[in-house]
């Protein structure tokens, strides 16, 4: 089966919701994303953490199948983000320690250069770039970004959509980078930058994957409350990736499968804080939530 | 095939959007939800015109099959709102003047009491009220309302809902009647109100349907450039009842093609002012946009 090359963030996130909080948990977009990908196809993570980061935490990876030879060990402490959501909103940064990442300089293990699916989580462009330019022609290259880089790295960040296949990020961020409201025409701005497919996330109200003449929305899976919904787009996107790695062709019902997974693995993500649901699936809770998926969205 | 009874609100708009002006154009709830509907069953409309009111806007009620025998007219002018989108948000209310509709008091043409098909559009729900108990048992009571009735006329409108089968509302509306932000336990809570379904409106991030043990969620048809939102709540819930009217059995089958046409037609009133757009289909319109629907959410 292809395999998923994911590079990103690993974190150590203190989080506040209404629901709870969390000290330095296991997070990072690397984090999300690999694990949720590695339900649908396995997984080698480029990434960094200090000599404070727990090996039970690199055991929980490798349970999941990633391979962890990409995941640099440095001296220092692990990136640590800490973090509130007021009212289920948009999160409020406190702090942020970049520690480790700071000086990172993202090494390819061998074998990883040929890695067939490539995907770019949210962390700088930069970073993601640099990686991008270790691959040997990649099969597929999807990028996820924040508001943070489109606010402080835009020129690197829009080189980068240069080579990207299928761009990720949510209906706020898609105004930020083109001024534009409507994600329609966003979508379309945004594609002239490089990506063949955007999709736009609108957090509880789903996403729309658009690509040359065909469009597909999918409704948020509906659930009665949330603990922390951290991470929620780097396992869509993870699932995302999973998917389309595992399918046989990528075509239109591969991409709307895709969606679909992306969007019932998130909402394992938020049920919890870290990845407290979302590394502890069995395969059948997920068919079973495909299940409820499909009759609350299929006609 | 079974008819549908409306009674709602007939109109005058002056209304100003990022797209335009309208002064005095054909609007209210009674006229969306009955053109809406008419696509699908025959309508039978109930409310109060003053003597300004154009009898080219009776006549094109009467070309769409809507018998207007119910329409009363009174002395004196038509209801008339004023009323904003600073920028596509929630409609400012500049001006409302109830005029004819201070004093109306609905009376039912001979015929219409046996009207299987009830739709109780957006208006005071006394008014509302009244035109139920005229009625001989309704095959299914389908009710509208909005923000201004939760406010000024709650005890009203819960006394309504005890005899109303489904209730369409917005989520702020939602969270207004029951306190409850997410939406999964706010619709629990209006049913326990009630009507045994639910319907909540989420504008340009669709709605879903919550009945006993199965919701059903539709996302918005997108479209590139909005003219006017206005009528697009009333077209929505127009074209559902119209649908069950139509349908053979009122099953889960007919509850989604019913959310799925209210979708559809509501992108069309949203396309122009005033009923520009969505008097103006042919039944092939609806079926392209009906099939793009489908390319557009079905896996």
């Amino acid at each position: 089966m292809n395999k998923v090359l994911v590079v990103g963030s690993v974190a150590l996130d203190s989080i506040k919701t209404p629901a709870g909080s969390v000290d330095h948990a296991l997070g990072g977009s690397a984090v999300y994303s690999s694990i949720s990908a590695s339900y649908f196809a396995p997984v080698n993570v480029v990434g960094v953490v200090g000599d404070d980061f727990s090996k039970a935490h690199v055991a929980l990876l490798k349970k999941h199948g990633v391979d962890t030879v990409g995941l640099e060990v440095a001296k220092g402490k692990t990136f640590h983000w800490k973090g509130e959501y007021p009212e289920f909103g948009d999160a409020k940064t406190l702090e942020t320690h970049l520690n480790v990442f700071a000086d990172f300089d993202p090494k390819l293990p061998k074998g990883y250069e040929t890695t067939p699916f490539v995907f770019l989580a949210n962390i700088h462009p930069g970073l993601q770039s640099r990686v991008l330019d270790k691959m040997k022609k990649p099969k597929l290259v999807v990028c996820d970004t924040m508001n943070l880089w489109i606010n402080i790295t835009p020129d690197e960040l829009k080189t980068l959509l240069k080579r990207v296949d299928i761009f990720v990020l949510n209906e706020t961020e898609s105004k930020m980078l083109t001024g534009i409201g409507n994600i329609i025409a966003a979508a379309k701005a945004i594609r002239a930058m490089g990506p063949e497919i955007v999709i736009i996330k609108k957090g509880a109200h789903g996403a729309t994957l658009f690509s040359d003449g065909f469009s597909f929305s999918v409704p948020a899976y509906l659930l009665e409350s949330i603990k922390d919904p951290t991470g929620a787009g780097d396992t869509f996107a993870g699932a995302f990736v999973g998917t389309l790695a595992a399918a046989k062709k990528i075509d239109k019902a591969a991409l709307k499968k895709a969606m679909a997974h992306g969007t019932i693995m998130a909402s394992f993500t938020v049920q919890d804080f870290s990845v407290g649901r979302l590394a502890h699936l069995k395969k059948s809770d997920i068919a079973r939530r495909f299940k409820e998926y499909v009759a609350l969205t299929q006609l």
